[in-house]
């Protein structure tokens, strides 16, 4: 399969350049009957756009989304839906300096590297603007997952910086512009990003998504795993350096007693494995999470190259987030929702649909949640 | 694409259970004209396998290589090349009475929620043993890779349970059973892993992949990345539960002026990046890494349930591996090579073959590697 | 991969319904610097739209193509094209009273079976408002065959009702509306096409389609085969009922010592495979054809059912083609060069380059081309 | 996808060639608990072997099916089931002498022209036996068709060289060596092939193949159409030059009045769609046929060259069928059938499963079978 698109039975290919025309994407394979309407994507595109609060770039993108087909009369017809957003607040000027630079940090190098010719508005096609699209048909995957089996997916932040939650509260998470569970640090993450914005430097973060209600028997052996898929999904955006399931790379100092979640009458005792064994949910909650690299857009001049060899100095004067990985929430979770759609999709292609197979056994009371 | 299958030009199909008739796979995609035969594959099989030491599992598995097609007078010929290996060593005996139970940490739940019906002997295609295919198709993946372009791929273990590695030196790797960079600490690993199979229990590890040669191009944008493909094919390895490209997690907490790489005349200043920018590999040394899980089979009892809801304890007799991640250097090092290969195959489709197109700028006479 | 995208490495994903608001696609893996504008694409879709001459629907469509995405400085840059036309001519009127019914010989019946809920308004999704798309994409594969392999791939029609060409002389294809390749039986055409029309009725086609200059070694062996991918993607046009490689059903009744193609040093002896040999090309002149039915869509009324059972008699009063084959030379012709630009794609993937590896043998100066 | 694999939810990759040691396939996507036990397939091995008359070829191949995988206790556990057959009866004396030659008529040429290295031995890759693996997998598909849906398919032959079938009688096809629908003309068809061998010429045959109970709704628009995917498949059986679904190429001559298959209450009128509109199934019999060109492998000598460009006469001495399409009927029953199986999976990944949504209209009592 081409490289721009994603899933197997429900695919989305992204298009579109940060300074384009328009970026756009188009779902295919979504069920019929679904209800859709172009005001439904607005709530997730505003909880990723820039301008959501000063700690985020302050380019305002009016992101509308345009529903080109695939909807009649209101529901999804079964056949492809494109959707697309017209680029309107793309101030080339800001990005022109850097045709013939390579940016540290950034695409600029590889992308002149593989193809020669590319287009560096804005970063291209290598921008987070793409995500953009990726958050579109995620609310279409959330609201299928919601509808059919009650699956619900949240994204937070679990770490900006060296600043990690120091209690957790799902509720609290929408209620910040840190998609933050812990209310009460929200003093303190205000007086680290204004410093960090002072000092023109820029920080990571770990962004964490957990879905409830997804039914055992979601995922495929082997190379089609459902942690192998979230993996690709997460990785696959921008800025993200690693992926973990479950207890991730804590697992590596465990112990095995601790680690094996027991299977006790009223369900798991525990869920260091995140909600999938072999690669296949268990009906636990499902938990992953992603780290997102500090930005490379600074201020703060850079030692790089030219295409043609020369030493520059990099300064980046455009609009950037010192902490991209804030609103990266909704990002990720949008990611998780169309792997878990595909993986519904797939599993009810071999296995049939959930009643008819699944689930087979004594309830989860208790899940074993972390 | 089914789930059983990898990669997009360089496709693996494998098959096979772990005490069932045999294992196998399926390599379609290889370039003709390579030298190819039955004894090249021993080597890595041997560096896989159980019983290389007393660390590892006491099973003795004689995995013969039988080159089945795509071979004709020692070369590849560009139709598919199938793998087989004969299951010679199962005891059946030793997994008789888990048809009906849930040992905790296994897939045997998630399995049988998801199909019903499931070949319970030995942990049946969830096991481990499917991995063998895995190193095997590297094998023929390395060797192009090396023969092509020189790339070298190497993996190795850097944390077993709580213990790192205190030097690094590469040509350590493979002079002891640990695949450990640094030869001061083999007492230390053996006492820790002798203490580890008397206390019954197990821990987990890390295993670290670099490549070096590769040439800068390599990889697709958005979902056909190179790290997105490395996160999949790693995570699909089993009891992995987190991946890192480069500095991965550590970037959280890093700063944006020190993780970009910076660019200079004589090459990167560094690779926090792990040499892949935007998905596309930036010519520098490739670092990622897994986190495998402790095993969960354990003589050491668990709680769990049975098929039809009652209450078992589970006691695994059988030959395990106290670290299941050590011999995994070998199957992380396949999956490495073979996305690798995949992504160069799909390079030269789009951008032509390497030297044509690419390399187009400095040498990187540093790479800065970290 | 999902059911509105085709090929393998070069990858056409379209959109759109007939009366939507626009109808588009993603053109996702052509290399990177191919010159690229707009106004090339005005050419074949002229050559594909209605309104052409007086024996094809009155219907005009005013087929602008936007870029959206994919090209910069007027050169590709290897990341997805999107290319996109509004629909500006949906006289939704004419198409109103069929949302309940189903019309003899269309999709109606099927889709509304499979879906439950379609877009009735002009076909919707099943209309050959889709083919433009398949046109425009093919413009960017004819493009890149002419300029790299020096590929020149045309369509013209064979047969109209019971009419077949009298003579052969590719030049005057284009000169007339019918794509005929033999202009003395012009006013034969118009005469029968005439007295069609006055009757009410519709009558099928035969489009051939020729591809010189492939050079010999593309296609895949098993199921990639060049002329299995041919057959999938002419047999995806709408309308189309049949599909033939070289001389097609005729080698039923033929010999195997004529059949067979005999190699003389100067070149083959005869083409009665159409180009191809166990699914990979010879490099002789590619031959193919497809057969499309006569428009279901008659204003000669017909007998039906609407979706509650009930006996309906349904007349077409909108536009229609009386021979809908004739436009499809257009739209055949762009499905093989993306079948062969695809194939060129993967062939120097697994190959490596025309002129590294091919050709090997005696050039073939007579082609025995029937 | 690579070349050897073939569908999109029921995957099967084949390899093997003509004279290696084996050849095999997997099976991937097959729900779990089908009983399938290693005897299942010997019945559809016999009707497409060699040696079943003395009208094909004299060669004994003694097809036995080893089961290696994703089958415990005698039913399929939902992982891919790989199936071997050891090839026994290899003479390859008898093909020692074209190594360097290529053959009129086959792939010799254009595989060496792809790959340079090949394995000549019995045509290697490109010869029929992989067609072995094809009905073997379609066994499964089969069966599976049968149980879960009542679906039925049968293939016969409706043409061998210029002869065609008198009268039709399903009942006869399986009486007979020709799967000959009509039993009156056995002695013409014995005196006519007996009258061609001793010619030492060849001739090709159609082949026709139905389906029956096959539900309306299957199929997905555009690319993934139904009779597209029934076209790829026959097309890439071996000496298949052509494929026509329903009426295929008469559609061409025939009036889109008479062409339209009304729909009446008790049913469709007529079927010259063959049970397809819009690439979805209509819930009528299933149409379409393949046309096979004679065999190349004739003992009249045929001029070639050789890898060298020398001058060559090459006559086949081993054994070859005078009609390699008679024995072609299981295996393009087989490609229909693994088709449909693929297409009703991915129509209840999308859809949900028969009976929750299809069918929804009136009964088809009469189908309007031609």
């Amino acid at each position: 399969m081409a490289s721009n698109s994603f899933g197997t039975l429900l695919t989305v290919t992204t298009f579109g350049e940060s300074h384009g025309p328009a970026i756009g994407c188009v779902v295919d394979g979504c069920p019929p009957g679904l209800e859709l309407a172009p005001e439904e994507f607005r709530h997730d595109l505003e909880r990723r756009a820039t301008g959501r609060s000063r700690h985020t770039s302050q380019r305002r993108e009016a992101d509308e989304i345009e529903i080109l087909s695939g909807v009649y009369q209101g529901r999804t017809t079964g056949t492809p839906i494109a959707l697309l957003i017209r680029n309107t607040d793309a101030r080339s000027k800001d990005y022109g300096n850097i045709a013939e630079q390579f940016r540290p940090g950034h695409a600029d190098y590889s992308y002149w590297q593989k193809y020669g010719h590319r287009d560096p508005r804005g970063g291209g096609r290598s921008s987070a603007r793409e995500t953009t699209m990726r958050v579109a048909a995620g609310v279409i995957a959330k609201k299928w997952l919601a509808q059919r089996f009650g699956v619900v997916v949240r994204g937070y932040v679990s770490q900006i910086g060296t600043i990690v939650p120091a209690g957790f509260d799902l509720d609290a998470v929408e209620t910040n512009p840190f998609f933050w569970p812990h209310a009460a640090q929200l003093d303190e993450l205000e007086r680290y990003m204004d410093a960090l914005r002072k000092s023109g430097d820029s920080v990571g973060a770990r962004v964490e998504v957990i879905a409830d209600g997804v039914p055992p028997g979601w995922g495929e052996p082997i190379y089609g795993k459902l942690d192998g898929e979230l993996a690709a999904a997460l990785m696959s955006i921008n800025a993200v350096k690693g992926v973990e399931i479950g207890d991730g790379f804590a697992s590596v100092a465990s112990k095995g007693t601790e680690h094996r979640d027991e299977l006790l009458p009223d369900g798991f005792a525990s869920n260091h494995a995140g909600g999938i064994l072999g690669g296949i949910s268990t009906g636990q909650r499902l938990r992953c999470s992603a780290a997102f690299k500090p930005t490379s857009s600074l201020r703060l001049p850079g030692r790089s190259l030219d295409i043609h060899g020369n030493e520059i100095e990099v300064v980046t004067t455009g609009r950037h987030d010192p902490c991209v990985g804030i609103r990266a929430a909704p990002i990720c979770e949008a990611m998780v929702a169309l792997v878990l759609m595909d993986q519904a999709l797939r599993h009810r292609a071999q296995c049939g649909d959930v009643g008819e197979v699944t689930p087979r056994v004594p309830a989860q009371a208790g899940q074993g949640d972390v």
